[in-house]
Protein backbone atom coordinates (compact mmCIF):
# COMPACT_ATOMS: atom_id res chain seq x y z
CA UNK A 1 0.00 0.00 0.00
CA UNK A 2 1.37 3.22 -0.94
CA UNK A 3 0.86 5.80 2.00
CA UNK A 4 3.41 8.98 1.15
CA UNK A 5 1.98 12.65 0.96
CA UNK A 6 4.19 14.80 -1.20
CA UNK A 7 4.51 18.08 0.01
CA UNK A 8 3.30 20.52 -3.28
CA UNK A 9 3.20 23.47 -1.29
CA UNK A 10 4.59 24.55 2.28
CA UNK A 11 3.13 27.75 3.86
CA UNK A 12 4.26 29.38 6.70
CA UNK A 13 0.99 30.53 8.72
CA UNK A 14 1.93 31.82 12.09
CA UNK A 15 5.34 32.00 13.64
CA UNK A 16 4.72 32.93 17.31
CA UNK A 17 6.86 32.52 20.87
CA UNK A 18 6.10 28.50 21.48
CA UNK A 19 4.19 27.90 18.27
CA UNK A 20 4.59 27.97 14.77
CA UNK A 21 1.65 26.65 11.99
CA UNK A 22 2.62 25.51 9.13
CA UNK A 23 -0.10 25.04 6.10
CA UNK A 24 0.79 22.56 3.23
CA UNK A 25 -0.69 21.56 0.17
CA UNK A 26 -0.17 17.27 -0.41
CA UNK A 27 -0.55 14.79 -3.08
CA UNK A 28 -2.65 12.02 -1.61
CA UNK A 29 -1.65 8.30 -2.76
CA UNK A 30 -4.73 8.63 -4.74
CA UNK A 31 -3.39 11.27 -7.56
CA UNK A 32 -5.94 13.84 -5.34
CA UNK A 33 -4.63 17.03 -3.00
CA UNK A 34 -5.43 18.17 0.09
CA UNK A 35 -4.20 20.62 3.06
CA UNK A 36 -2.54 19.49 6.33
CA UNK A 37 -1.86 22.23 8.84
CA UNK A 38 0.64 21.29 11.15
CA UNK A 39 2.26 22.96 13.94
CA UNK A 40 6.18 22.90 14.66
CA UNK A 41 7.20 22.26 17.94
CA UNK A 42 11.06 21.60 19.12
CA UNK A 43 9.88 18.78 21.35
CA UNK A 44 9.87 18.39 25.19
CA UNK A 45 10.76 16.33 28.21
CA UNK A 46 9.57 15.18 31.67
CA UNK A 47 10.73 13.15 34.00
CA UNK A 48 9.18 10.40 36.40
CA UNK A 49 11.36 11.42 39.68
CA UNK A 50 10.52 9.07 42.82
CA UNK A 51 11.37 10.40 46.23
CA UNK A 52 13.53 7.62 48.73
CA UNK A 53 10.32 6.76 50.63
CA UNK A 54 8.21 6.13 47.32
CA UNK A 55 6.61 9.18 46.57
CA UNK A 56 6.43 10.79 43.26
CA UNK A 57 7.39 14.83 42.52
CA UNK A 58 4.84 16.42 40.85
CA UNK A 59 4.08 20.24 40.30
CA UNK A 60 0.84 22.04 40.00
CA UNK A 61 0.63 24.85 37.71
CA UNK A 62 -2.08 26.89 35.83
CA UNK A 63 -2.82 26.01 32.04
CA UNK A 64 -4.54 28.72 30.06
CA UNK A 65 -6.05 26.54 27.45
CA UNK A 66 -8.14 24.77 29.98
CA UNK A 67 -8.53 27.62 32.29
CA UNK A 68 -7.64 26.04 35.26
CA UNK A 69 -4.53 24.36 37.44
CA UNK A 70 -3.24 20.75 36.47
CA UNK A 71 -1.04 18.41 38.32
CA UNK A 72 1.80 17.28 36.12
CA UNK A 73 5.08 15.09 36.15
CA UNK A 74 8.02 18.01 36.44
CA UNK A 75 8.68 18.38 32.19
CA UNK A 76 9.93 21.65 29.70
CA UNK A 77 10.50 22.13 26.42
CA UNK A 78 13.52 21.80 24.49
CA UNK A 79 15.54 25.14 23.70
CA UNK A 80 16.16 24.28 19.95
CA UNK A 81 15.52 20.38 18.06
CA UNK A 82 18.91 19.76 18.69
CA UNK A 83 18.95 20.49 22.32
CA UNK A 84 20.44 17.01 24.17
CA UNK A 85 17.02 15.90 26.06
CA UNK A 86 18.76 14.56 28.98
CA UNK A 87 20.72 17.85 29.96
CA UNK A 88 17.33 19.13 29.64
CA UNK A 89 16.12 16.98 31.58
CA UNK A 90 18.27 17.41 34.66
CA UNK A 91 18.25 21.51 34.14
CA UNK A 92 14.15 21.35 34.59
CA UNK A 93 14.19 19.13 37.27
CA UNK A 94 16.52 21.17 39.34
CA UNK A 95 14.72 24.42 38.07
CA UNK A 96 10.97 23.06 39.07
CA UNK A 97 11.59 20.43 41.83
CA UNK A 98 14.92 21.69 43.76
CA UNK A 99 16.02 18.44 43.11
CA UNK A 100 18.71 16.66 41.36
CA UNK A 101 18.64 12.66 40.89
CA UNK A 102 21.57 10.12 40.95
CA UNK A 103 20.13 7.10 38.49
CA UNK A 104 18.63 8.47 35.22
CA UNK A 105 16.71 5.87 32.72
CA UNK A 106 14.83 6.97 29.49
CA UNK A 107 11.32 5.20 29.70
CA UNK A 108 9.58 6.05 26.77
CA UNK A 109 9.22 8.56 23.71
CA UNK A 110 5.81 9.80 22.62
CA UNK A 111 4.69 11.83 19.98
CA UNK A 112 1.24 13.74 21.94
CA UNK A 113 -0.71 14.01 18.93
CA UNK A 114 1.19 13.31 15.62
CA UNK A 115 -2.08 13.70 13.60
CA UNK A 116 -1.58 17.66 13.34
CA UNK A 117 1.76 18.33 15.82
CA UNK A 118 5.60 16.99 15.61
CA UNK A 119 6.44 18.11 19.40
CA UNK A 120 8.17 14.72 20.69
CA UNK A 121 8.51 14.02 24.52
CA UNK A 122 10.94 12.01 26.03
CA UNK A 123 10.32 10.73 29.48
CA UNK A 124 12.81 9.95 31.83
CA UNK A 125 12.83 7.98 35.42
CA UNK A 126 15.09 9.80 38.36
CA UNK A 127 15.77 7.97 41.31
CA UNK A 128 18.33 8.77 43.85
CA UNK A 129 17.13 12.45 44.72
CA UNK A 130 18.79 15.07 46.94
CA UNK A 131 17.12 18.21 47.71
CA UNK A 132 19.81 20.78 46.16
CA UNK A 133 20.44 24.10 48.39
CA UNK A 134 20.94 27.63 45.57
CA UNK A 135 18.96 25.62 43.04
CA UNK A 136 18.32 26.59 39.60
CA UNK A 137 16.44 29.31 39.33
CA UNK A 138 13.01 29.11 37.77
CA UNK A 139 11.98 30.63 34.82
CA UNK A 140 10.56 34.57 35.40
CA UNK A 141 6.37 34.14 35.37
CA UNK A 142 6.88 30.58 36.04
CA UNK A 143 3.94 29.73 39.57
CA UNK A 144 4.56 26.41 40.04
CA UNK A 145 3.54 24.61 43.51
CA UNK A 146 5.86 21.08 44.25
CA UNK A 147 3.76 18.03 45.61
CA UNK A 148 5.35 15.14 46.78
CA UNK A 149 2.47 12.88 46.37
CA UNK A 150 1.52 8.60 47.69
CA UNK A 151 0.38 6.79 45.27
CA UNK A 152 -3.26 7.07 46.86
CA UNK A 153 -2.96 11.21 46.84
CA UNK A 154 -2.11 11.27 43.36
CA UNK A 155 -5.23 8.35 42.10
CA UNK A 156 -7.46 10.74 44.09
CA UNK A 157 -5.94 13.95 41.54
CA UNK A 158 -6.47 11.42 38.82
CA UNK A 159 -10.03 10.64 40.04
CA UNK A 160 -10.89 14.39 40.65
CA UNK A 161 -9.38 15.57 36.74
CA UNK A 162 -6.70 17.70 38.26
CA UNK A 163 -3.89 15.03 36.82
CA UNK A 164 -5.32 14.67 33.08
CA UNK A 165 -2.38 15.13 30.75
CA UNK A 166 -0.94 13.14 28.80
CA UNK A 167 2.31 12.01 30.46
CA UNK A 168 1.64 12.02 33.47
CA UNK A 169 -1.26 9.60 33.00
CA UNK A 170 1.43 7.68 31.60
CA UNK A 171 3.20 8.08 34.46
CA UNK A 172 -0.06 6.82 36.69
CA UNK A 173 -0.50 3.52 34.91
CA UNK A 174 3.31 3.24 34.97
CA UNK A 175 3.66 3.79 38.89
CA UNK A 176 0.82 1.05 38.96
CA UNK A 177 2.36 -1.24 37.15
CA UNK A 178 5.58 -0.66 39.29
CA UNK A 179 3.79 -1.46 42.11
CA UNK A 180 2.17 -4.97 40.82
CA UNK A 181 5.44 -5.62 40.30
CA UNK A 182 6.86 -5.07 43.50
CA UNK A 183 3.79 -7.14 44.76
CA UNK A 184 4.67 -10.54 42.20
CA UNK A 185 8.16 -10.07 43.10
CA UNK A 186 7.80 -9.51 47.07
CA UNK B 1 -0.99 30.10 46.14
CA UNK B 2 -2.92 31.85 43.37
CA UNK B 3 -2.40 30.77 39.99
CA UNK B 4 -5.19 32.02 37.75
CA UNK B 5 -4.25 33.72 34.42
CA UNK B 6 -6.96 36.57 33.81
CA UNK B 7 -7.61 37.13 29.48
CA UNK B 8 -6.86 40.57 28.83
CA UNK B 9 -7.04 40.39 25.53
CA UNK B 10 -7.82 37.49 23.15
CA UNK B 11 -6.69 37.38 19.38
CA UNK B 12 -8.14 34.99 16.71
CA UNK B 13 -4.69 34.38 14.46
CA UNK B 14 -6.01 31.45 12.48
CA UNK B 15 -8.88 29.65 11.78
CA UNK B 16 -8.36 26.57 9.46
CA UNK B 17 -10.14 23.47 8.22
CA UNK B 18 -8.68 21.62 11.63
CA UNK B 19 -6.95 24.28 13.23
CA UNK B 20 -7.61 27.12 15.49
CA UNK B 21 -5.12 29.18 17.04
CA UNK B 22 -5.98 31.72 19.36
CA UNK B 23 -3.20 34.21 21.00
CA UNK B 24 -4.66 35.81 24.72
CA UNK B 25 -2.56 38.68 26.96
CA UNK B 26 -2.98 37.25 30.72
CA UNK B 27 -2.62 38.90 34.04
CA UNK B 28 -0.21 36.91 35.94
CA UNK B 29 -1.48 36.43 39.73
CA UNK B 30 2.35 38.97 40.06
CA UNK B 31 0.35 41.60 38.46
CA UNK B 32 2.94 41.26 34.87
CA UNK B 33 0.95 39.92 31.36
CA UNK B 34 2.32 37.71 29.17
CA UNK B 35 1.07 36.11 26.55
CA UNK B 36 -0.45 32.39 25.21
CA UNK B 37 -0.81 30.86 22.19
CA UNK B 38 -3.37 28.40 21.91
CA UNK B 39 -4.62 25.92 19.87
CA UNK B 40 -8.26 25.21 19.88
CA UNK B 41 -9.55 21.49 19.33
CA UNK B 42 -12.84 20.07 19.72
CA UNK B 43 -11.28 16.85 21.21
CA UNK B 44 -10.91 12.98 19.81
CA UNK B 45 -11.56 9.30 20.87
CA UNK B 46 -9.63 6.38 20.79
CA UNK B 47 -10.31 2.77 21.27
CA UNK B 48 -8.05 -0.03 21.91
CA UNK B 49 -10.17 -3.04 20.44
CA UNK B 50 -8.96 -6.65 21.45
CA UNK B 51 -9.99 -9.08 18.82
CA UNK B 52 -11.77 -12.48 20.23
CA UNK B 53 -8.12 -14.04 20.14
CA UNK B 54 -6.34 -11.62 22.30
CA UNK B 55 -4.46 -8.88 19.26
CA UNK B 56 -5.25 -5.31 19.72
CA UNK B 57 -6.83 -3.99 16.27
CA UNK B 58 -4.62 -0.53 15.39
CA UNK B 59 -4.03 1.11 11.52
CA UNK B 60 -0.86 1.99 9.98
CA UNK B 61 -1.09 5.55 8.47
CA UNK B 62 0.94 8.57 7.08
CA UNK B 63 1.62 11.70 9.38
CA UNK B 64 2.44 14.37 7.92
CA UNK B 65 3.94 15.89 10.70
CA UNK B 66 6.89 13.27 11.16
CA UNK B 67 6.60 12.73 7.26
CA UNK B 68 6.34 8.52 7.73
CA UNK B 69 3.78 5.95 8.54
CA UNK B 70 2.80 5.72 11.97
CA UNK B 71 0.81 2.16 13.93
CA UNK B 72 -1.73 3.60 16.33
CA UNK B 73 -5.01 2.15 17.58
CA UNK B 74 -8.05 3.68 15.76
CA UNK B 75 -9.50 7.35 16.94
CA UNK B 76 -10.95 10.27 15.46
CA UNK B 77 -11.76 13.88 15.88
CA UNK B 78 -14.91 14.88 17.06
CA UNK B 79 -17.19 16.91 14.75
CA UNK B 80 -17.83 19.66 17.40
CA UNK B 81 -17.05 19.59 21.50
CA UNK B 82 -20.79 19.05 22.02
CA UNK B 83 -20.07 15.51 20.40
CA UNK B 84 -21.04 12.17 22.37
CA UNK B 85 -17.79 10.57 22.68
CA UNK B 86 -19.56 6.66 22.85
CA UNK B 87 -21.19 7.05 20.05
CA UNK B 88 -18.38 9.08 17.93
CA UNK B 89 -16.02 6.01 18.89
CA UNK B 90 -18.70 3.53 17.91
CA UNK B 91 -18.98 4.93 14.81
CA UNK B 92 -15.06 5.37 13.57
CA UNK B 93 -13.91 1.81 15.18
CA UNK B 94 -16.94 0.56 12.68
CA UNK B 95 -15.23 3.22 9.73
CA UNK B 96 -11.61 2.22 10.33
CA UNK B 97 -11.55 -1.53 11.25
CA UNK B 98 -15.06 -2.43 10.17
CA UNK B 99 -15.50 -3.96 13.73
CA UNK B 100 -18.28 -3.63 15.74
CA UNK B 101 -17.63 -3.66 19.93
CA UNK B 102 -20.19 -5.64 21.87
CA UNK B 103 -18.28 -4.26 25.14
CA UNK B 104 -17.57 -1.08 25.40
CA UNK B 105 -15.62 0.88 28.38
CA UNK B 106 -14.12 3.89 29.54
CA UNK B 107 -10.29 3.42 30.48
CA UNK B 108 -8.83 6.91 30.94
CA UNK B 109 -8.80 10.66 29.12
CA UNK B 110 -6.62 12.68 28.51
CA UNK B 111 -5.21 15.66 27.41
CA UNK B 112 -2.20 15.55 24.98
CA UNK B 113 -0.16 18.54 25.72
CA UNK B 114 -2.09 21.16 27.66
CA UNK B 115 0.34 23.99 28.11
CA UNK B 116 -1.17 25.18 24.85
CA UNK B 117 -3.80 23.28 23.75
CA UNK B 118 -7.30 22.28 24.56
CA UNK B 119 -8.01 18.67 22.74
CA UNK B 120 -9.33 16.35 24.84
CA UNK B 121 -8.86 12.41 24.21
CA UNK B 122 -11.66 9.60 25.83
CA UNK B 123 -10.26 5.97 25.46
CA UNK B 124 -12.05 3.37 25.45
CA UNK B 125 -12.08 -0.28 25.74
CA UNK B 126 -13.73 -1.97 23.04
CA UNK B 127 -14.10 -6.22 23.10
CA UNK B 128 -16.59 -8.40 21.65
CA UNK B 129 -15.67 -7.85 18.23
CA UNK B 130 -17.65 -8.60 15.03
CA UNK B 131 -16.74 -8.20 11.47
CA UNK B 132 -19.10 -6.16 9.54
CA UNK B 133 -20.30 -6.92 6.66
CA UNK B 134 -21.37 -3.55 4.45
CA UNK B 135 -19.49 -1.40 7.10
CA UNK B 136 -19.66 2.48 7.26
CA UNK B 137 -17.88 3.38 5.00
CA UNK B 138 -14.15 5.13 5.61
CA UNK B 139 -13.42 9.55 5.09
CA UNK B 140 -12.61 10.15 1.76
CA UNK B 141 -8.99 10.53 1.31
CA UNK B 142 -8.51 8.05 4.26
CA UNK B 143 -5.66 5.85 3.72
CA UNK B 144 -5.31 2.98 6.32
CA UNK B 145 -4.33 -0.29 6.56
CA UNK B 146 -5.97 -1.87 9.15
CA UNK B 147 -3.33 -4.43 11.65
CA UNK B 148 -4.44 -6.85 14.28
CA UNK B 149 -1.26 -7.65 16.13
CA UNK B 150 -0.26 -9.82 18.85
CA UNK B 151 1.95 -7.95 21.87
CA UNK B 152 4.75 -9.38 20.29
CA UNK B 153 4.41 -7.58 16.92
CA UNK B 154 3.17 -4.21 17.94
CA UNK B 155 6.02 -4.35 21.03
CA UNK B 156 8.67 -5.10 17.76
CA UNK B 157 6.71 -1.93 16.11
CA UNK B 158 7.35 0.41 18.86
CA UNK B 159 10.79 -0.83 19.43
CA UNK B 160 11.27 0.09 15.75
CA UNK B 161 9.19 3.80 16.39
CA UNK B 162 6.45 3.06 14.02
CA UNK B 163 3.90 2.94 17.46
CA UNK B 164 5.09 6.33 18.90
CA UNK B 165 1.89 8.71 19.63
CA UNK B 166 0.82 9.35 23.29
CA UNK B 167 -2.20 7.20 23.11
CA UNK B 168 -0.84 4.03 21.16
CA UNK B 169 2.03 4.26 24.13
CA UNK B 170 -0.71 4.37 26.72
CA UNK B 171 -2.55 1.55 25.13
CA UNK B 172 0.94 -0.99 25.11
CA UNK B 173 1.29 0.19 28.70
CA UNK B 174 -1.92 -0.79 29.75
CA UNK B 175 -1.64 -4.37 27.12
CA UNK B 176 1.67 -5.05 29.44
CA UNK B 177 -0.33 -4.69 32.91
CA UNK B 178 -3.57 -6.86 31.62
CA UNK B 179 -1.17 -9.81 30.57
CA UNK B 180 0.50 -9.43 34.21
CA UNK B 181 -2.76 -9.59 35.72
CA UNK B 182 -3.75 -12.50 34.09
CA UNK B 183 -0.89 -13.86 34.94
CA UNK B 184 -1.00 -13.22 38.19
CA UNK B 185 -4.52 -14.57 38.48
CA UNK B 186 -3.65 -17.30 37.21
Amino acid sequence: MEFEEKTLKSEKIFDGVLLHLVREEVLLPNGKTSVREMIRHPGAVAMIPFTSDGKMVMVRQFRKPLDRTVVEIPAGKLETSDTEPLLAAIRELEEETDYRAEKWSELTVFYPTPAYLDERITIYLAEGLTKVENSLPMDEDEFIEILELTFEEAKALQESGEICDSKTIYAMLYWEMRLLRERIEG
